[in-house]
């Protein structure tokens, strides 16, 4: 068991991707509670991870994470895991000491990149990079599990 | 993953006892949709798995399922899944040439004794002991998921 402490951005324009390669993710859920989340997720089509999440306390949350085969993760996507799947790209940024995500979407959620950060505690100090926007941090409309109930296609933009 | 082809029936009696030794077995659900399940139990206090199934075809059933660390399991039980648990002795008992699953079960579902029996396939043939009664294989009401929303000492007895 780990506890996960991250916090979440908006990413302006396109300064980050420089030479970053993004390795394909797809994912899906087995379970959307409030109370927690269990996700089934591949890696390059090559890797195979569940991870069971707690609820959010601020940044924080409970996790377990564990490997599994695979096959097993593309016949529970396939399956079992609610629809849509969230497909991204995910990139690993390296600044100013710092590893940044950059998960930029795809399907129905194209069009969103948003940047993570993960602490050693909430109160970490950290230098933003230019490209790193808004903070979104516990705004449930950016919860990986939102996204699949309300794809970023279907927000009214403001 | 597996298929999971299982029987499962009502218990008379105490002569299946003989000198069947229970395992205590403790499991709660992160999950308890229709279309999957996702169970943490531990054996003996000193296994721990996570599984995941999905809805039941008949008798039979998608399932996976993975070892994880016992002090994992106790964790998520207590801080994540849904209550109350589910406390049991399972029992293993060979007869006939078949392998019998005795589930006898305490606190809020004291006085449930349930037996099971896995197949190869649906039509597979075997003998029914003594103390083997009414058959109760797809009667939600005996799915461990419901042993915990309707705990068998609220029943109406009839």
């Amino acid at each position: 068991m780990g506890l996960e402490i991250e916090r979440k951005f908006l990413v302006r324009g396109d300064a980050w991707r420089k030479e970053a390669t993004g390795i394909p993710y797809r994912q899906g859920y087995l379970c959307l509670d409030r109370k927690r989340t269990v996700r089934v997720r591949t890696i390059d089509e090559r890797q195979g991870l569940v991870t069971i999440k707690g609820a959010s306390t601020g940044a924080t949350r409970m996790e377990f994470e564990y490997p599994v085969p695979v096959q097993d993760a593309l016949t529970m996507l396939d399956n079992l895991c609610e629809k849509p799947l969230i497909e991204k790209k995910r990139y690993t940024i390296r600044e100013n000491g710092h590893t940044w995500e950059v998960d930029e979407f795809f399907g129905e959620n194209q069009g969103l990149v948003i940047a993570e950060i993960e602490l050693t505690s909430e109160d970490q100090e950290f230098t933003r990079p230019d490209w790193v926007g808004k903070e979104v941090t516990g705004d449930p409309r950016y919860f990986n599990s939102s996204l699949i109930r309300a794809p970023y296609s279907t927000w009214k933009k403001t």
